[in-house]
């Protein structure tokens, strides 16, 4: 199959790399030419184009990774130049503006759920898509034909596709990563404010207030767009939030012990909730690990469990200010596994309890 | 010194066992029978009292480190039967209205700012509070004296004292502790609200969601004293959340890019500001580094920087849905320090970054 990647940065790189190793297809990119001397170099594509006509005139799939807001420009003039029996797609993280407008039978708006921590073709990998929810946002006036093309294509380089419909897409969305971003942003604004009254010596702000605001300020050139383009979803997120924060306040004002106690509660069991139901494997058990934050203890600990392949899902080290002692937080997919996982630890000599 | 401590937790038990081991104090302990004997059997204790009074009859100082909602009874209890010439003093996160009841010339309020991550004596350690901001609150009343043993003591466990009103003190928690708890709750609700209504399958909430949320739902037999006593700070830290999210929602409203970039690029600059305060040994570098998930890699990069005695103050790291790869993002304190795990690193063949 002949595939053009119209942006080849992690996502467009990473569709490039799967595609060439996984589904057989010559790839052509699209980018400027430094990115794509890059891209040539990692054997991400097999042709360099000048110019978006030149990469999709022979193309049968083409893919366009750009940032939200330089998406239905480029989306058109792609549809413009690539053949008749072409599946034309993107990679955007917002969907209902930019589907609404192309009635095209060709195009089907697409969002891979992976990696966008980090950016540049450097870090693009044929297996970024494996296991991934993919949405595809195919519409009436979708070609059936192209759509099972797409879908064979995306089964192909690891991933899942599935469909959804644009405005759940972008609710969901914005639920889970958008409203995220914006209250990181705006617990720093707020810790900023409170900390520089007066002369006091700030604290050390700890390890709830870091892990709170690490994405706060993502990347203004791609952030700026997603929250224009999804503003209607996440104004909606931004509303719950408000009337939730109301009730907050009236419990805590009202100092009803009850109250705010089953507020709190219900927050735990939500989080479990939706965080159990992140994974395929099965429930993520967290442990909660004692240790002297010297190098090689967590060397020490990844090994023994790497020894019996039990693998980290996610971690979390806790320091203390003084940056030599800590609390590690593990998390283990799977009940058996994370009991093991207690016993070796236990057996290690470090105090681990399963909060 | 005889040193008395009530509530033998992690908190208390830590105290002991600095007492103990740094300022060769001889430590009372009282608790449940059971808590006790482990603290015995730990080395926390020199002696188990069975009643508060037998605990602090001939003590020298006196820390009582129970939840916040049992401190002005337990506090008062213990001035009643500590000898005139004693010291008492409490670790409750949350000041002002324990200070405020309280006249005594031998009571300092205290906060050390310092592990509270996980329970139990088990998880105590004499270094806990080693370069550790311990605030004390003294008031007009406050013995000089009993001030200044208590100051010295708690510099012997390896704390640094700092004095604050405990007005300012609930400030500053409420900023940087209790309303990212709240908002950790608030985000898991609307989230759980948004993603169950309607049939469409729950998508991978994200590292973002699950970094925002770490700290959802904390134990509420702790939580809901701190947010109860510390009601009207957080009230005033809530409602300038309410200001700032009110003014997020205008200017996406407003669709205005300019105005929604300038917010976003004020929070990033906020947190950089906020972080590198937090250190005493300079700022926190981030480096993000592409990685096959297996177990065994983070050993590996652990193990490069221990060889080198390059520390890493944080780690985070964001699998891909499949688990088998991801990114994982370093905060290494120190911009030498940074560059030579950087350099480090992408000698052991992984592309980083340092965004």
């Amino acid at each position: 199959m002949r595939v053009a990647v119209i942006g080849v940065g992690l996502i467009g790189g990473s569709v490039a790399l799967a595609a060439r190793a996984r589904a057989g297809a010559m790839v052509t990119g699209a980018d400027t030419p430094q990115v794509l001397a890059e891209a040539t170099a990692r054997g991400a594509i097999d042709r360099a184009a000048e110019t978006v006509e030149e990469a999709v005139g022979d193309a049968e799939a083409v893919f366009v990774a750009a940032p939200v807001g330089a998406l239905p420009e480029l989306v058109r003039a792609v549809l413009r130049a690539a053949p008749v029996d072409c599946v034309v797609s993107d990679v955007g993280s917002v969907k209902r503006a930019l589907v609404a407008g192309i009635e095209d039978p060709r195009f089907v708006g697409g969002h891979p759920l992976a990696g966008a921590e980090t950016a540049g073709v450097a870090h693009a990998r044929a297996d970024l898509f494996e296991g991934a929810t993919w949405y595809l946002t195919p519409r009436p006036a979708t070609s059936g034909v192209l759509y099972e093309r797409l879908h064979r294509l995306l089964h192909a380089l690891g991933a899942r596709p599935s469909a959804i419909d644009p405005a759940t897409h972008d609710r969901v969305l914005a639920a889970v990563s958008h409203l995220p971003h914006v209250l990181a942003n705006v617990l720093v604004a707020q810790a900023a404010a409170t900390l520089t009254v007066g002369e006091q010596p700030l604290p050390a702000t700890g390890p709830s207030f870091r892990d709170a605001t690490r994405v706060a300020g993502a990347p203004s050139a791609i952030w700026t767009d997603i929250y224009l383009h999804n503003r209607e979803a996440i104004i909606a997120e931004i509303d719950g939030v408000l009337e939730r924060l109301r009730d907050a306040r009236e419990r805590l004002l009202a100092a009803d012990a009850g109250a705010v106690s089953a507020w709190n509660d219900d927050a735990a069991s939500d989080r479990r909730r939706l965080l159990e139901r992140e994974l395929v494997g099965g429930a993520l058990f967290e442990l909660r690990i004692s240790v002297p934050n010297r190098p090689g203890v967590i060397a020490e600990l990844a090994l023994e469990l790497g020894r019996v392949a039990v693998n980290i899902a996610d971690m979390a080290l806790y320091p203390a200010s003084d940056m030599r002692e800590g609390v590690i937080a593990l998390w283990i997919a799977g009940s058996a596994e994370a009991q093991r996982a207690q016993e070796l630890i236990a057996g290690l000599g470090f105090p681990v309890a399963s909060p």
